[in-house]
């Protein structure tokens, strides 16, 4: 048994305290908003984020994240891309000990580019700092707090911490895998926000199944495009991390990234579809981050500079889709053979 | 121009005819049924196959062979596995000719465990075929009937046919790649219905979209490491014959191998299921034919093994689930690593 603090209750860092919960470890849960701590002590619920969900007995709500942190040495690190920077401030100067950071958030940073882990090393000193592990996969929080199955990936570059990441969580119905590979992980998770808010958007535009898959597949070799330019092992891109998270974003209704680009393609604008939505849309930003690492790499991304007219040069989306569909015939294995080329990872 | 015959007019050689018509070819529609050319040729109609849709004025059906294969050069084969090699018996007999056949089909023989194009050239004689093209991809029948924007890609041993077929259905609403890999096309389009039929008994069983989107992961995982033992590139299976058509496949619910697994999942009976879906189920032969590959490739194929045991030795379909799902702990790229291994593709 692990004293384990989550960071962050909303509905994902929620639905992994429970997982930890059941596991038998001690969890604690932290949010700045103090009602919403008081309603998971008192009432074992957080009727906000996962509704109708009971929650187990040895998990208990901090709104101090000093108290929260005291003695503990896994941090799960499960808020919104745009806040960790500033959790984290709080987080280091609460910490008397070093901790592993397991960070559960998908995006980019725009301008600066880093990656999850990356922004989690920049922001932290490192006396305080064992590892940092991302645990990706598909996985909507919603069935992970019904305990209906489920697989995710743990990916440090310390594989002994991804291991430990790994014990921690595998239950009968939470299944984990090890992967090394953690750019791979990273933009695997972050990209597929972009394919989610393209996808709705086609869906929309009342294209059908048939388009919404060749999105999903071209969408996929160009994540895989940018990753292998970044350092990623190509073959991430087809794991639950890659493709798998993919697909349950783009195909359910319960993603946020998808149900946003569908409003965009009923022609709804962008503002007004951020303020109807409520939550954060790390899509967007993570759109305008990829365009920028597809300059910096000089990767083609089709689909991803597509969706920034979009989003950032009020291009009809009908406009942009018909432009992806028209794209000259080709050889489509060109594309996926020019990723492998002259990478070293299969010797 | 060219003219072109079509045997087969059930939905999707029906759609097939509609792209041929609207790029301005002489098509031929060819069925056994009479009353089906009937009705194609008196009110331009396939009602049973495509309901509510208007085909196009240059689809004139035949219903006997020998007439639509008059002078042809194009066929395109678009029968159940099953009726294949039945047809071909009656079209070499009338043809005086030799012809390119452009096969879309999806299945692999049982017990002799060709694919379509080994049954193709296995029924015909040489000197009356010029080339073997197989068309595949994510693609309902239905969406293209309503020339929704839809991806294929053509795939022959001659890749000068493959172009000749990409330049044959091109157009603005169906954009098709070439791929030389055949084996890999082939064996990607036959064994997505398995993992559709396994989705559907997920669905079926009530488990949620992060199991499914498992499932397919783990589905192409061991459809690549087939693949690949059989001589396929292990990339084709990242394409839109593999993941795409796979995504498609799994996700709607027009996909009948889908909707055969979600009635076996919610305890209907095999043979039950069949009578009730009144039409051809190709997971079901081509689960025996992929178990029957696996073992003699030595390759391990855990869901197919699966779901053989549930189609033919009845076992429970929430048992056979929850053993795949309780699988070791384990490393995600071990699996992909090796099928990457020895494989002199990228040379």
């Amino acid at each position: 048994m692990e004293k384990i603090t989550v960071l962050g209750a909303g509905s994902w860092g929620t639905a992994l305290a429970m997982v930890l919960a059941d596991n038998g470890h001690d969890v604690r849960l932290w949010a700045h908003r103090h009602e919403l701590i008081e309603e998971i002590n008192k009432n074992k619920r957080n009727e906000r984020y996962l509704p109708g969900i009971e929650l187990p007995a040895n998990i208990t709500g901090f709104s101090g994240i000093h108290e929260a942190l005291e003695g503990i040495q896994y941090v799960v690190l499960a808020v919104p891309t745009k806040a960790i920077r500033e959790v984290l401030h709080q987080a280091q100067t609460s910490l008397q000990q070093s901790v592993t950071i397991i960070h559960v958030s998908k995006g980019i940073e725009p301008d600066s580019l880093l990656r999850i882990s990356e922004i989690i090393r920049d922001s932290m000193p490192k006396e305080k700092l064992n590892d940092v592990v991302v645990l990706s996969g598909p996985s909507h929080a919603e069935e992970v707090s019904l305990r209906q199955p489920t697989t995710l990936t743990a990916s440090s570059e310390n594989m002994n911490a991804a291991e430990k990441v790994q014990d921690l969580f595998m239950n009968h119905h939470f299944r984990v895998y090890t992967n090394p590979d953690v750019i791979g992980v990273e933009i695997g998770g972050a990209l597929k926000n972009i394919i989610a808010l393209a996808a709705g958007i086609t869906d929309g535009l009342g294209y059908g199944d048939n388009a919404k898959a060749a999105l999903i597949t071209r969408g996929l070799t160009e994540i895989a495009r940018l990753g292998s330019a970044m350092g990623a092992n190509p073959l991430t891109f087809s794991g639950l991390t890659g493709i798998g998270d993919l697909i349950v974003t783009c195909t359910s209704v319960h993603s946020r990234n998808w149900r946003a680009g569908n409003l965009l393609g009923k022609g709804h604008k962008l503002d007004e579809v951020l303020e109807n939505m409520g939550m954060v849309v790390e899509g967007v930003r993570t759109t305008k981050a990829a365009y920028q690492l597809s300059e910096k790499y000089e990767v083609k991304m089709p689909i991803t500079a597509a969706l920034y007219d979009v989003l950032f040069h009020q291009k009809p989306p009908k406009e942009a889709v018909d432009v992806l569909m028209a794209r000259v015939k080709t050889h489509e294995m060109e594309d996926l053979v020019n990723i492998m080329d002259d990478k070293s990872f299969l010797k």
